[in-house]
């Protein structure tokens, strides 16, 4: 089944800040009517699950401003112009972890608020991760990393300790990818 | 571990539209220095995975602006002011597919795009939902209702065919909390 497009009848930018846009877009609805929309533009970003060669994985604790509170998160960060996906994720793991990525493998993509936003959330899992220096986040960011089993991420997904849904679904994506490799993806 | 909390400065609305707020706040961080975080100010949603007494689960599709795509997903609905997860849960189920919720289980909460928004999504198994009238969507959604079996929306997700974050981490945690139901909880 298909759904008719929202056409654009005019749009406006209405705030332009250091990390977002903001653009107010009137559309013609699919009944023919007029309606507006807010949509947050976004570049994109790549969310990195690490897994070191022992198997454990590499999360980041932050402060999260936005909702007053830390979580627990996969290594994630917005692409830079012109940046392809992969090299952004190489690029955040390292600033935010020191850690050579290893072989990176495509999990997905998804939308984290497709009502408001354009962000779209390209998925890897960055397998045998190893230390290669220092961290060396942003300025502003404050960064502590965490290494936990599959196991406990498991478990703290299920007891709401991790409560990010990048990270849940990078979780989901990866335990998927993890049973097609174990199947020969003869699933699909 | 804990992470040093960001404190607020100064903060200002720079946008108030019809969805969205965006507020703009200076903070201090973690390194006593100076930055902003740009802020959507949003109520929090509930989602819901409806599930009918014969298995089947109700996803809504509709074309997202935003991304200049449509998108199957599950129910989803913003909370009104002073309105409880579970009672917007309920609305939103009848709203957008006429449908009855049956027994409401809450399957956990998550944050979207702590990033940047406020968002908190509450996650709720709709179990034995069943039709009760015609759907009433607002005046500018366009909504179509598809019934998938439960092995058809695992593999969509795997196959990406399903790209929506809040769809995908409401199946995930349906199918811990199946899993853990099964299990007689014992695995906490």
């Amino acid at each position: 089944m298909t759904v008719k497009a929202e056409r654009t009848v005019s749009e406006k930018t209405v705030f332009r800040g250091r990390a977002l846009r903001l653009d107010v877009i009137e559309i013609e609805t699919a009944s023919g009517g007029r309606s507006v929309r807010e949509v947050v533009r976004h570049p994109g970003a790549a969310v990195i699950l690490a897994r070191r060669p022992d198997g454990m994985f590499i999360l980041v604790r932050q402060y999260r401003k936005a909702i007053e509170s830390e979580l627990l998160e996969a290594v994630a960060g917005t692409l830079e112009p012109g940046e392809a996906p992969e090299a952004c994720a190489r690029r955040e793991l390292a600033e935010e972890t020191g850690h050579l990525a290893g072989r990176l493998v495509a999990l997905g993509t998804a939308f984290p608020a497709p009502g408001y936003t354009q962000e779209e959330l390209h998925f890897f899992l960055a397998d045998g991760a190893e230390p290669a220096g220092a961290a060396t986040p942003d300025a502003d960011e404050a960064l502590e990393t965490e290494t936990v089993s599959g196991e406990d991420l498991a478990r703290m997904i299920r007891e709401g300790a991790i409560r990010d849904a990048k990270t849940i679904v990078a979780w989901h994506l990866y335990r998927e990818h993890a049973a097609g490799a174990l199947a020969g993806d003869g699933r699909k």
